[in-house]
């Protein structure tokens, strides 16, 4: 697959700004909000799961589901037999929320701890990924930008296989991000208190791999996984 | 607050399964599902952050918040004037989704791969907790969730800033679990490929705490921080 710009879509990598709406424009601590193309693909690519919301008979579910960025195309993957893929790849309105914990912190009083974040909400409307082709560049780009490399070494996806995995997009055509970054921000004259303030830092990270107990004899851990530093 | 049954509910602490309906009951590989509540709660005991589904004029909104459980109540916080908290303490549909993503697992065909996690899916209805006592036990529940003993030495809460803060709660009644463990689960014929595979596990850890630029001298770091060990 050469192309980045999507499976089968015009090739518009779009860099001008999201336009908030009254749907998508932070109103409570709006110094947070961010509406540029940067930002938003920023906390996307940083992400591997993504938080789809959707309606079925008026009752909203929230399903957690991996996903990957392509363009100003969002992708996500699963049974063609799945209740989400197949709801949502009918174009009903859906959600998409993707959610970094960065750090606690530790205010002087109560009222003014907080978290350090980024999280990005996406609006918008999915479609299915017809054409096998599609399916199959779509499959590669998810498990090369996880693994980069790594899908030229796998057993080869079989027809039965494409045809029993749904792929839905969703064009970026609204978003905002939300950042917090720092330490407590306390009233005035809290700062006198003898009350520890601060930050605890919070990050996702690998361990040690573990090699599947029934791999062949003299297999390597792969290059592709050295983006993962255990630490 | 010595209760740990919920701000003015009746003390009830159900220890019976949950019972699965059409909209709770997983379909999609079925045998990750859990509906006991020592299993719901210790994924959501393992938590801080949820994903809020709720509908407004027909658009599903997925809002990230932090969240805690007493008894078989969660709750959550924030603004009097939140969009989120307005609406759905109003006792609209709601959907509250807890995600812990423990390892990427890999498979020698791209079909098998797939990722360790423990998550909770819960459906009510929430309501604001409104009286100020029950507020104030909410907030230092909520604290002293995460920082153990915390509350007692913090500036105290100001009416001014309970009023400020809406908590609502709503009855664990109706919750699934859905986990997976273990390495990748590959076709049989297909173990016999020259191919990594194995699991690269994941968790959240917290670093070094930074102390914050303004703190009065002499001020070490609290004892109840000493459950968050830095690794
Ligand atoms: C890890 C984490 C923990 C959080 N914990 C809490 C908490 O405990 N209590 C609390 O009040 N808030 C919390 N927040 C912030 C929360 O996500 C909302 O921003 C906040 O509750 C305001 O909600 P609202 O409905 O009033 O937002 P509004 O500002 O009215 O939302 C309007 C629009 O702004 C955008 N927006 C709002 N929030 C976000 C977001 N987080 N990311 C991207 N776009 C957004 C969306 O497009 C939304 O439709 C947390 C956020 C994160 C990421
Ligand atoms: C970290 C993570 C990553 C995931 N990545 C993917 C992915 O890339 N592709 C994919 O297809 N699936 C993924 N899943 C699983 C996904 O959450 C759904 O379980 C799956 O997509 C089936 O969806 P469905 O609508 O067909 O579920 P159904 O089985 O039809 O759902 C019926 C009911 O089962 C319960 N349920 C379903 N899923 C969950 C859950 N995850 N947690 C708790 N209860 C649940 C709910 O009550 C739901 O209403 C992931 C899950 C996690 C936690
Ligand atoms: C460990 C304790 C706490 C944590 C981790 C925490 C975390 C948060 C977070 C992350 C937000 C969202 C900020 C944003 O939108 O960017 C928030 C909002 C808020 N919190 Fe807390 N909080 C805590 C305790 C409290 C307490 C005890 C009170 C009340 C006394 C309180 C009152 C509020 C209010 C009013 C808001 C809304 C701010 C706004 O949108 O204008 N919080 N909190
Ligand atoms: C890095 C690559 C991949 C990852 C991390 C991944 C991850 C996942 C996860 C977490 C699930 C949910 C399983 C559950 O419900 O418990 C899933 C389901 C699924 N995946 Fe993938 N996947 C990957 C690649 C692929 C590829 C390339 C294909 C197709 C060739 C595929 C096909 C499927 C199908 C069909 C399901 C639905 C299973 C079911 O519900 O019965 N996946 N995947």
């Amino acid at each position: 697959m050469s192309s980045t710009t999507g499976y089968g879509a015009p090739p518009s990598a779009p860099t001008e700004d999201f336009e908030p709406s009254p749907r998508s424009r932070v109103k409570r601590l709006y110094q947070r909000g961010h509406y540029d193309r940067e930002t938003v693909y920023a906390v996307l690519d940083a992400g591997l799961i993504a938080h789809i919301g959707y309606v079925i008979d008026g009752q909203p579910y929230v399903t957690p589901t991996a996903y990957w960025r392509e363009g100003d195309m969002l992708y996500w993957h699963g049974s063609a037999a799945s209740r989400m893929l197949e709801h949502v790849g009918e174009g009903i309105p859906c959600t998409v929320t993707v959610t970094h914990l960065d750090g606690l912190v530790l205010a002087r009083s109560g009222f003014h701890h907080s978290i350090n974040y980024r999280s990005v909400m996406a609006f918008g409307r999915a479609h299915f990924v017809e054409e096998p082709e599609a399916k199959m560049a779509a499959f590669e780009a998810f498990v090369d930008r996880i693994f980069p490399g790594r899908w030229a070494e796998l057993r080869p996806a079989t027809k039965q296989e494409v045809k029993a995995t749904s792929v839905l997009g969703m064009k970026l055509d609204e978003a905002s991000a939300k950042i917090r970054t720092g330490g407590p921000v306390d009233d005035d004259e809290d700062y006198a208190l003898p009350i520890w303030a601060g930050v605890l830092p919070i990050r996702t990270v690998v361990g040690e791999t573990i090699p599947d107990a029934k791999l062949r004899p003299g297999i390597e851990r792969p290059a592709h996984l050295s983006v993962f530093r255990a630490d």
